[in-house]
């Protein structure tokens, strides 16, 4: 069957992560790899009371066939909390449920890109939107970033180089994998600039409301002007991301745009999950549910960095310090391989990922990423110690010549 | 924006049906334009249940992430009722769960066709496919069917003159839209040509348990001895479509090709839907579902085509009288057209689709689809009824020249 594959068959290739993903399944392993947020906060009883009234009260209508927009109520409840939290001015038009924000990517790629088109995207990036994005054979451009965020300067140089620039894909709130998030003056040159070259924006922000400190910042469709930002946002990471229920939110002339591909991808996001969603939000409280995932994840990354701060070779190694979101990004010295250290240190049962998947373009082998969500604090304690030990071995090896 | 949106978009328009059906919200139309399933049918109390107990048995784990393969319960229970009703030999590696059998047609797409490639399909064939593939840009060819399926001699000239033929899309079973289901005979001379030719096959069935009379045929899939048929099935018509849980029965090697594609499409189906319809599957009888669907569906087909039978000129239209699925279809003179006929019955509270639709190369204009599952055999006696009042008065005109 092989030979009848699609040509860009040959680009699709297993994902690193989801390989080192299998090790961690390993009983006894302390997982820093994953992106899963802590299950032990998923709102259970408060779940299982919305599930029962949802079948009581909508009864049969809530396992029927549903328009490919997504249940009205819960548009309207999206559009009502990003216009609160995201300074957005969004109606229920501007909103199309999505089953992930992985399919708001898929959905993205078909609608904007043909084959050979430029994607311009933060170096690092999400690997998941790479995996997106590749199906439609892109050429993916990195422009450079620093702790603010994306710099201007390198997009700018990128954009005038590169034809067919078609979409720039960014992930300003905490983002995967790095932590960064971007400074309010780095988001209003950003849009300048996109406003002044006309270029459509994907913002991925399943981050932003897990923030432990600072002020939030408004988000890029919040400073959009001219409708060149597709917004994708998600309940993954504040209330749980079993359900796959997602948005985008976008003018609403993309948006009926965004339906037809959807109807062409999956019909409809599952009406039952929908119903769920928004009944567990009318009854309940989300504010309450993400301040109390921000405390324990605040917690989580406050272990990690202590221990690393105490226990690392920082003379050698230089981590990122977030406000918010899931990860730490952490660089090594570039004679030495995140490839390599995550090999001794599954011999001590403890797994990252290492950073290279995150270019598209490829290199930074010495870089790697960090979640703190997924494991309590002690286990993140004997995570960073049995690190440490494997870290001052291998940095005081010479490493590999011109890496 | 629009500037800016990939040149598949200009052949992505709203499609016909999907705007007949909002007229059909209308209160007081009797639609036979959709193709749902009867909710009332939907095991909703049995459906509570197993909702419930699978909040309290699988806990959080529920609602984190999961496997793109999807749910391994599920898959198993999968592979063994294909075994057991269409013949296949199957185990767990050969399943994938889909969000719906729509994805699985999109990753069909993606995995098959390159800008440019030949789809042969029935002619008439199901639109949603048509959606689907159209993303990747092939070129659509259409193949001649009659009673029993596919023309084997029609396929085999269109294999032959056409270049670059990626995939033979067909739906043995009770098709959508004609409802018609392939002889035993017509699927061994199919297999035997896909084998002589060496060409991909997608075999979407899913109407193929709602058989009302006759025999079961084999699936092409248990025909299958090169490893070419990627066979799509789904819940949405056995038990209820709303949890958007499908699957793809294939090959190893494609599967775990097509697993990668699923982890850029949605990463994975609902966790809790999954696991819904699993616990369901357990604890309550699918055969007896799908024996009261059957009888159900069986008695609206007959109540459809007597009042048709009596009621319509018979002289002058056709239409087909399947043994299962959801759907007649219906052919009018050369002379007259669907569209103008759908006007005219909307004004007395009836609708349908044209099959113009169905035809991705265009024409048939003169075709029409029937639902008969989603109403009551009273509200299908006085619609039949009020179309045959329409009927009467458009074929007495003389219609358009040359259509």
């Amino acid at each position: 069957m092989n030979k009848h594959f699609a040509k860009r068959m040959n680009e699709i290739r297993a994902s690193e992560i989801r390989e080192i993903l299998k090790l961690t399944a390993q009983p006894g392993i302390i997982s820093f790899a994953g992106g899963l947020p802590a299950p032990e906060l998923f709102p259970l009883e408060e779940m299982k009371e919305a599930s029962t009234a949802v079948l009581n009260k909508e009864g049969r209508k809530a396992l029927q066939y549903s328009t490919t927009e997504g249940d009205p109520n819960l548009r309207q409840a999206i559009a009502k909390r990003m216009n609160d939290k995201r300074g957005t001015g969004l109606d229920i038009d501007s909103v199309l449920i999505t089953s992930g924000s992985q399919q708001g990517l898929d959905m993205c790629g078909k609608l904007l890109l043909d084959e050979g088109d430029v994607v311009l995207c933060e170096s690092p990036t999400y690997i998941g939107a790479i995996s997106a994005f590749k199906i439609f054979g892109p050429r993916f451009v990195e422009v450079p970033t620093d702790d603010d965020g994306l710099i201007i300067d390198e997009l700018e140089e990128r954009i005038r180089n590169n034809d067919k620039v078609k979409m720039i894909y960014v992930i300003p709130d905490f983002q995967n994998p790095s932590g960064r998030c971007w400074s309010l003056e780095r988001r209003r040159q950003f849009m300048e600039l996109v406003n002044k070259y006309d270029i459509p924006v994907v913002e991925d922000s399943p981050y932003a409301e897990l923030r432990f400190a600072g002020t939030d910042e408004p988000s890029l469709k919040s400073l959009d002007t001219k409708n060149l930002v597709i917004f994708l946002g998600t309940f993954s990471k504040t209330f749980c991301p079993g359900l796959r229920v997602a948005w985008i939110a976008a003018d609403p002339d993309v948006i009926r745009k965004l339906v037809l591909i959807k109807q062409g991808t999956d019909l409809h996001t599952s009406t039952l999950a929908q119903m769920q969603i928004n009944e567990w939000l009318e009854a309940f409280d989300l504010d309450a549910q993400v301040e109390k995932i921000r405390e324990v994840y605040k917690e989580r990354q406050k272990v990690m960095i202590e221990s690393m701060d105490r226990l690392f070779p920082t003379d050698q190694v230089s981590y990122t310090r977030p406000d918010g979101g899931l990860f730490l990004w952490m660089t090594l010295p570039a004679t030495h391989c995140a490839r390599e250290l995550l090999k001794r240190c599954l011999e001590v049962k403890v797994a990252f990922v290492p950073g290279g998947s995150f270019f598209p373009v490829g290199d930074h082998e010495n870089t790697l990423r960090l979640n703190f969500s997924a494991m309590p604090p002690e286990q993140i304690r004997i995570g960073v110690e049995r690190m440490a030990e494997v870290l001052k071995t291998y940095l005081a090896e010479p490493g590999k010549a011109g890496q």
